[in-house]
């Protein structure tokens, strides 16, 4: 018998779980499921499934489900990973995440090598499945003795077209916070014909562009962090542009970015006189002072935005301009601004979420004098707020993985994400089972 | 005898010194001046004054004179005097710095206290001499009886009219870097009219106040760090408005405010890849990539001024279109953009750099039915390069608290800035006779 311990139950959990059930049984395993705050697993789960109340910082605790353990998956917070992973390391226990690896972790890896074992990150949607499909082109790509001129990347996790009932197109199917403070992590990088492209967070969200996938319509595409790490990563040495980036609905953007301009998503410094303070008087907070104009014109002119743009329409919708009172006593305006937008943006429980992937490869046979362009484009829509597209993008990968590492199909050890054929071969196929199928189309 | 020691010989240390030196005599005490690099005084100081080269990171050094000393000044950059302060405090000796009053030497007060001693920091111009001139009239204003309506603050260290010779109105009469940088230690926070306010960086240049000062003509200020904390240290309670910002003269602002958009001001992240790089490739690595457009045509675009805007005659004037090389390997976009300031904003050596400083309190007498106005200026210009307005400007305020420390005028123990009648009387009384003198005006 097999254990597999899984750290963390929300939203991403059920997927993983529910896969991980389904070949339980075949394959002896015993599964396990750790979090703070279990209720939410109520009748999603197996009986045969245990399910124990923890506390990551239950040191006692933590010791003892690892050890007996064959394999962790933390789906906490990326934060929270290399508590799990020095644990992990310490009892000899394979780690997998959905997670960017982390320097901290990457440290690890001498260590992790010698005791062979596995720290695999990156194995969920973005990052995991966009890693997965487009090395599977780029390796084929490369086969084929083609010469790759760009490689763009593009992924979204948004509402599905029948849910989709607000003037900004968006609803949250996964972790707000990440949503609101997004792009904060650092400048963007990326090359663009042999150039070296840099963004600034108070520009990206104006530096955007247009996509149309077949029969789903108009996206826009913000740069996503450092581009450049994945001309290492997938093998794009002196590709002349690698530019990776996230889809929002056409128009989300623009709107967004007077969130950006105005200050208010910094998460950098707490409102210590929100008290009684409105949605209305935070905005004012973020305008200049004015005896008789009114929030909104002073808004308006600010951002130097017509009166009857779709952008007021949005900012309206959202209530920001309402008289409504926080309920805060203190935060960051980041916190602020998530607090609304949760309440606006919320999956209903029969909305449908959908991921959307677009990875774009141009590239030249040698001896042709045409370039030809292929992009390959994903669109995942969920059942309801519980079974979202964003939980079963996420988890399946993640689960694939845990059952072909203890199949013993996989061999790699150290410390990885999931760009090399072992993994993706067997794990996109797998996929395809679940509706996770990429559509490619060539033009010239 | 009392030793002082001064350790920094950076640009605001001649007048410290040279203070020091004339009083030297009558009050016998014997100077020390430490630096790493000590060329710089040569000529400028009295044989009688001791200079040592140093090495701040040979503790061995350090313990060694600081116990030799009764008063410590340090005139490094702010950064390093906590490791400065550790070891007065072990060694009983008090500690005078320019710089702003970091949480590290404040958490060492209780000790301070319990020792006898003072570290007394912000005694320089900006903080300094600010705060000793703002408290001066609001002193008076409160035992006057009035109540304050509005107090705003403003000081810049610019050009004088006569050595003003480029678009900008602006040559470095201190650190450039300080100067690149500004702005980015943190959302600028101040009250206004009892609603407070919050700029983000990418803000702060664009909501600009026009001030106007007798003889000198327009200048603009821009809000400077955290106005909200001198609501505390100047006793504002309910004061509704508490502004405190940086003077430039008028269009600085907006044209630095395109490197602040572009992100050239960024110093997060360095730039591997300058190896043979142009400052036009270095704006270019900041716009879209077009490929036609030239790279001033793409930045008015991106930027939205027109070809004939006198932000382009500044932009060009600085030669950030130009094929000149940049000669780093890498740096921050900070760096590169400090690298080429500095050779165009450089003060020549018969250049005068003036001081500005501009105070203007709102208040109203009980039973009065009008408000009145009173501002408060200060203008100081340099003689040359090296005798700056600033240099004097920061060094005698400092120079003369360590006068009146050793002559036992000032009774203060623990960790304080310049905000009591004890310094600022006979500190800003004295600096009278240095020409530096504050002119008031009243108007209705």
């Amino acid at each position: 018998m097999k254990n597999i311990l899984i750290i963390g139950a929300g939203r991403s959990a059920i997927a993983l779980i529910n896969y991980l059930e389904t070949h339980a049984g075949d394959n002896d395993w015993r599964i396990s499921v750790a979090d703070k705050e279990i209720k939410q697993l109520e009748g999603q789960i197996l009986s045969s499934t245990r399910v124990l109340k923890f506390d990551l910082f239950n040191q006692e605790q933590l010791d003892n489900e690892v050890v007996l353990s064959d394999i962790v998956v933390s789906l906490l917070p990326a934060s929270l990973h290399p508590i799990v992973a020095k644990v992990c390391l310490a009892k000899s226990v394979s780690l997998f995440t959905a997670s960017y690896e982390s320097d901290e972790i990457k440290s690890m890896e001498t260590e992790i090598k010698a005791k062979g074992l596995l720290f695999l990150n990156e194995m969920g949607l973005d990052p995991g499945i966009d890693h997965m499909s487009a090395m599977q082109v780029l390796d084929r790509l490369k086969e084929d003795g083609h010469e790759l001129k760009a490689f763009e990347s593009f992924t979204g996790g948004l509402v599905a077209p029948e849910s989709d009932n607000n003037p900004w197109h968006y609803k949250f199917s996964w972790n707000p916070r990440n949503v609101v403070v997004a792009g904060q992590g650092g400048t963007a990088k990326f090359i663009q014909e042999g150039k070296y492209k840099y963004i600034p967070y108070n520009r990206l969200f104006r530096r955007t562009e247009l996509i149309e996938i077949e029969d789903y319509g108009k996206f826009e595409g913000y740069a996503n962090r450092d581009s450049l790490k994945y001309i290492d990563r997938y093998h794009l040495e002196n590709v002349p542009t690698v530019y990776r980036g996230t889809l929002r609905r056409t128009g989300f953007c623009r709107a967004w970015n007077v969130f950006v301009q105005l200050g208010m998503t910094d998460d950098s410094y707490v409102m210590d006189h929100l008290e009684g303070m409105t949605y209305r008087d935070f905005v004012n907070s973020f305008l200049y002072y004015h005896p008789s104009d009114s929030v909104e014109t002073k808004l308006y002119r600010a951002m130097h935005i017509d009166q009857d743009s779709d952008i007021i329409h949005r900012l309206e919708w959202l209530g920001i301009f309402e008289d409504e009172p926080i309920g805060l006593k203190s935060a960051t305006p980041a916190q602020v601004l998530e607090k609304l937008l949760t309440e606006k943006w919320l999956l209903q429980e029969e909305d449908k979420d959908m991921v959307v992937m677009w990875h774009k490869f141009i590239y030249r046979l040698d001896g042709d004098s045409n370039d030809t362009c292929l992009t390959s484009s994903l669109v995942v829509e969920g059942q309801n707020s519980v079974n979202t597209a964003m939980a079963k993008t996420v988890g399946l990968p993640l689960a694939i993985a845990v059952k072909l590492y203890l199949q013993g199909k996989i061999t790699q050890i150290g410390v990885h994400i999931p760009t090399n054929k072992e993994l993706y071969e067997p794990i996109l196929k797998e996929l395809q089972s679940y509706g996770i199928v990429f559509n490619e189309v060539i033009t010239s």
